[in-house]
């Protein structure tokens, strides 16, 4: 990372804190920040950085990014929400069929179908799933939804729903479930299912009952403002979900007391939906995640921006897609974390990363925002200097901060906010994430946590697809 | 803080990480940590170093502090708990009589002795009060207790119990009124009797009932667990306790929800009752207080220490008390706190310093633990920088380092614990102290936030009789 000059000077790359404290000390101090760009990307550098458009559309996808406010407007099964019918199946990352599904997308399938009582017997699914006749596989993404991990949801699972009151835009998550043996972890034992169906019957109409409330009287809970919040109370809001969980326990807790009885919920219910979401640091995340994608959604199809709007993995694929590029994916495999291990799990347990989270590092939270959640390093591996310089380091591919969430440490800096593809090519760094292992056989669950980046190739294809689109639009003008 | 020595080396005075960090870039470091000791402290501080108890006995002191565990056992009025009794008030601080008593502490009283029935208007107990026939001051540290800034404590309060189950031993604070117009700030007007009458007859109860049923079922929730985990979150537990107050509501809610009916409370109640708690970011500071003095109170008595037991305020002396002198008070002016003023308010309208708050600076968070919350510069003044070095620096005049409690940015360093009064008068750094302010005048209320020290005076005060003692136990020694 640095080097050395003689005697009187001090190299210093990315963490410019410390750089600011040696110049204090009257120290001589040089800021570099080069790297070679990734192999091959240089004719679509020089095409995407001649391109008129790209300037301006920037500024605008990052405009348009900052000026969304999520607020939780409602929480509805997903057959209401999403339109999901019965058999319908919708996963994290990029689209993917059965036989290309790693085991945690499998499992959770499996048990997404007899929760939804499609089978008995969770296993007895795989042969639904292996004629495709009865049921059928989409992206969350493709539904203005994002899943934690496998990312399954059913007709049945109750959606947390967020809406940017300024344009109606809204986007959705399911409820999380915890830890451990979980259905996004690809776990489906019957302590999962029976879970699920508490989740369903207790926990979902709780939520309503409360979220309408708290909308109809205060107005609804402004999501992105308890990020504010989080990011100064050592949360990322990817791994570390803990402050925003006890912030969104406190706005709902008074209402779900008060609308229990509407619901036919009894105290002890009350009392119990409490236990659960104060027991589950992460219960935040699944709100935490839409708010992130109901922001970037609103950069999407901007001609001529290089800023990346999504960012998600289904267990075999990585996939991307960028504000210029409409809705195509570009992929390439999933990466192993490289991280702590729960129990006796070790690096052979784990399954290449997955998720719909990694839109909270899109967002310019999570692994981008390590510096303000320094404790999250005894969970995901690294070192507190490491997280100081990796939020540092990130903003070298970032388009922009952002000035509603802001790092104390590093002086109240803003997150890096949108990832340029033609800079990730420029500098070959490539964007941090912090993520949750599941068991890569289907039924294992979470098996630890760790850092990890996507495939360095899928940046390239989309720098060549935006270069592409950009010679398209110069030789029209030649033409004219 | 800092000089320079020729071309290839950097002198660092207190932060280390930033030494570690350049040192690994290979420039050479010197780590210096040296200033004048106070002046006339000489003679004192060749005595005390020369006591064979001192060594062992600030071991001692450290370890009994350590070994503390405060948890949360009950919540009971002040008659009950103290054996409080109509008249009897206890304020903050080091004793004092009314006509020494600061405009906040006067406000207080008054205030106080309204809300106990013992005149109708507040200005009418003035006379009362001039008069000391009928009413009593005595310092809320003589009864077990602690309280922030007036710190004033009726019968009819009602307190957190606090206990070491160890020992059995408890201590114990009243609630925490929230912020603005309140009693510990002087405020006496009728919102504020309003507000304390329903904390008597609504929140008072519900908290009893519900930490009552967590104690009997899971056992009296772990305070000094939850400050550990609040110093992750952004808390250094005395003027940002917000994860803290999260991590509290949690932590009782679902039995507020359990209980209220046992209690003769409606759903109303307990909503109210929910969202005051969760309304008031500073609820958990009646927590953290008597958590440290638990701990701190455990190092009492023990000869031959120099380590600090207690610092308080009572807005016009700052006293403090150490493990060595038993129960006397080294007493000097209280200072005007340097920081950020409400609306209005200038320094001219500040009291000094009030309050036994700085009970968490001696327990080592608070001021102590500034780098572990540097959002609290945007509250109390200064910069981010300067809320990192200032833990470092206290680490020069702290006997210890606290296991329980680490602060992740500084690489999981224990917060500093245990300020020794040799090291104080010693190096001339006094312990940093973050406060709110109060309004000198009686009635105003909180006008704003700062910085603050103890008077110099009180370290060599305490310094000389720690010798004195020193010297005795030398001749009688000699003697034999």
């Amino acid at each position: 990372m640095s080097t050395t000059t003689p005697v009187s000077s001090v190299v210093n790359v990315g963490a410019d804190l410390l750089a600011d404290a040696v110049a204090n000390q009257a120290v001589d101090v040089a800021r570099v920040d080069w790297r070679p760009p990734l192999s091959g990307t240089e004719a679509d550098l020089a095409a995407v950085a001649a391109d008129p458009l790209r300037r301006d559309a920037n500024a605008r996808a990052v405009a348009a990014y900052h000026g969304v406010t999520a607020r939780l407007v409602d929480v509805v099964p997903a057959s209401e929400a999403l339109g999901l019918e019965p058999g319908q199946f919708l996963h994290a990352g990029p689209p993917i069929t059965w036989d290309r599904a790693s085991g945690p997308l499998r499992g959770a399938l499996l048990g997404g179908a007899a929760f939804e009582g499609l089978v008995e017997d969770p296993e007895d699914a795989a042969a639904l799933f292996e004629s495709g006749s009865s049921v059928s596989l989409e992206p969350c993404h493709h539904r203005d939804t994002v899943g934690p991990m496998a990312g399954v949801v059913t007709p049945s699972m109750w959606m947390f729903v967020l809406e940017d009151l300024e344009t109606g835009r809204r986007t959705h998550c399911s409820l999380n479930e915890g830890l451990g043996k979980v259905l996004r972890y690809g776990a489906y034992s019957p302590d999962v299912l029976e879970r699920l169906r508490w989740m369903r019957d207790v926990l979902g109409p709780l939520l309503q009952g409360s979220v309408r409330a708290v909308r109809d009287s205060a107005g609804p809970v402004d999501v992105t403002g308890i990020l504010t919040q989080m990011l100064q109370m050592g949360d990322e809001a990817h791994n570390r979900n803990r402050a925003g969980t006890l912030m969104m326990l406190r706005d709902l807790a008074p209402a779900m007391v008060l609308e229990s009885e509407r619901g036919g919920l009894s105290p002890n219910d009350v009392a119990e939906g409490l236990r659960f979401i104060g027991g589950n640091d992460h219960f935040f995340l699944n709100l935490a995640m839409p708010a992130c994608k109901l922001a970037l959604d609103a950069a999407r199809g901007i001609e001529g921006s290089t800023m990346v709007v999504a960012m998600a993995r289904n267990g075999t694929d990585f996939g991307i897609q960028t504000a210029g590029t409409g809705d195509e994916w570009f992929t390439g495999p999933a990466q192993l974390a490289d991280g702590l291990f729960l129990g006796d799990y070790g690096p052979d347990d784990a399954n290449p990363d997955i998720g719909d989270s990694a839109i909270t590092e899109t967002a310019g939270i999570g692994g981008f925002a390590m510096a303000t959640a320094p404790a999250i390093v005894r969970l995901v591996g690294g070192t507190v200097p490491d997280a100081l310089a990796t939020t540092r380091r990130m903003h070298e591919i970032a388009l922009a901060e952002n000035p509603r969430w802001s790092v104390p440490v590093l002086d109240f800096q803003g997150t890096p906010t949108g990832i340029d593809v033609t800079r990730v090519c420029r500098t070959g760094i490539l964007p941090q994430i912090n993520t949750g292992m599941a068991g890569k056989v289907a039924g294992v669950g979470q098996v630890g946590a760790g850092l990890v980046t996507p495939p360095e190739e899928i940046f390239p294809k989309a720098l060549a697809r935006l270069a592409e689109l950009a010679r398209e639009r110069a030789a029209v003008v030649a033409a004219h």
